[in-house]
């Protein structure tokens, strides 16, 4: 069973405070509660989006750091994701 | 009787808890009152809407997951039915 | 005496709760109180509008949905009507 | 003494209810206090507004309909006038 | 000493409320604590304001008619002056 | 030490009450406290910004009224500034 | 570890109120606690941005002046960072 998100939507998992740990990632003060780190596992296709070109830049396996409250999320099979525009992702940390 | 949406919307009907059990989706949370996922049964024929080219890239039949509070909802012969514009759709669930 | 609407604006007369419940059409709960069927009874030329390009979809005699609270209401010859835009027309019902 | 409305402004007369009773136009409601139909009586010359073609419609003479609120009233020699854009008339009355 | 006003601005001097009686111009209510009608005095250059074509349609001497509330007030040597977007000027009265 | 301002923006420094009524220029009322005279200390460099072409027309120098609260202040070496965007300067004085 | 900034964002690092002292800059009043001046530490590629050409300006290592409130804040391996798109950013401080 496969989520696919359609146009600028990237589909992502948030990462668990241990694995934020471990990657030397620690997000400050009330955004302890609300993880902005998180691992991109599907990516639209881009295209024409309200009119003009998106190009999607980044790709599934990226962990990425994205706007608080953005996307929608979603349960499947017991997991939670996030959906959200590309524009909503702030930076990949490598 | 049919429901033709115009331009880049689109007819949902939503899915009872009941079959999105079955193929392992649930919502978290108080998403539970208003279910998110729905099959597509009528589709606008896109075109030119604000001044902008709008490609249809859903179908009849797609499972789809979209917007909270998104859309009207309009019930037809006892069933209950919400139009929405196709960028209201975050993913089609395979 | 006739209401011509300018631009892509369209001309709607509410359908009474009776015709709905022939055709089959119900809306749900506060709805009730706002119908949100209608039949078109004037079409404006549409054109260029707000500086994008508007082809006319519907025509006179389409029972149309429309957007809630959308439009103005005017009462002529005793009857009310609402003029809205074409875009708060969400389908048409055949 | 004349308004000439600049761009795609228009200049209206509201319509007194007696008027209105005449002609069998009467606006239901609340709107009864802010009569909504008008007789226009100068119009600007159009062109381009805000980066956009507008040609003018209406003329002088025509009845009107118009959006609750819009525009500005000014008193000339003891009578009121609506200056307002052309879109936000609503349609003419024939 | 002179205000130019840049782009698509204009400098103008309220006109008292003797001289408006003398012009046969009241304005209504409240507003005639903000009287609305005023002399052009300066006039902007025009040209591309906000990546759109302005071309300035009021020249110096103009009797106005402008947007309540519209504009920035300025004293200068003892007169008051409002400086506004040409946008905001509703009419020419002649 | 200097504040090279980026885009269209420029950077002000507020004229003194002194200075003011020297050159015979005071501004009404609340004003008083928040004046609205300055004088350009740098420019930016202009070119396409948010997808506009934006051409300077102030230059370092002149005197200049600005839109009430626009900008953002900022001291350096015991002088306050503020920077703003050039479209929140209302007018050049001469 | 490296954040790697998409699009039109820029990675900064808020200057300590020591380094300002040094380099004489003070910000006024309540911006005290929210200092206002970092160093770019990461610049995205800039490009095609909501449809518009974005060229990037600032560099790593330019002391620039940003928006309060701007951007999402991030703390990696103890040291905070702020994330925001170039358009916040004011001023290159030289």
């Amino acid at each position: 069973m496969r989520i696919k998100p359609l146009a600028d939507r990237v589909v992502i998992k948030k990462l668990e405070a241990e694995e934020k740990t471990k990657s030397g990632i620690v997000l400050p003060g009330s955004a302890k509660e609300q993880p902005q780190m998180a691992e991109v596992v599907e990516v639209g296709p881009g295209g024409i989006v309200d009119g003009k070109e998106i190009k999607m830049e980044v790709k599934v396996g990226d962990k990425v750091i994205f706007s608080k409250y953005a996307g929608t999320e979603v349960k499947i099979e017991g997991q939670e994701y996030t959906i959200l525009r590309q524009s909503d992702i702030l930076a990949v940390v490598e």
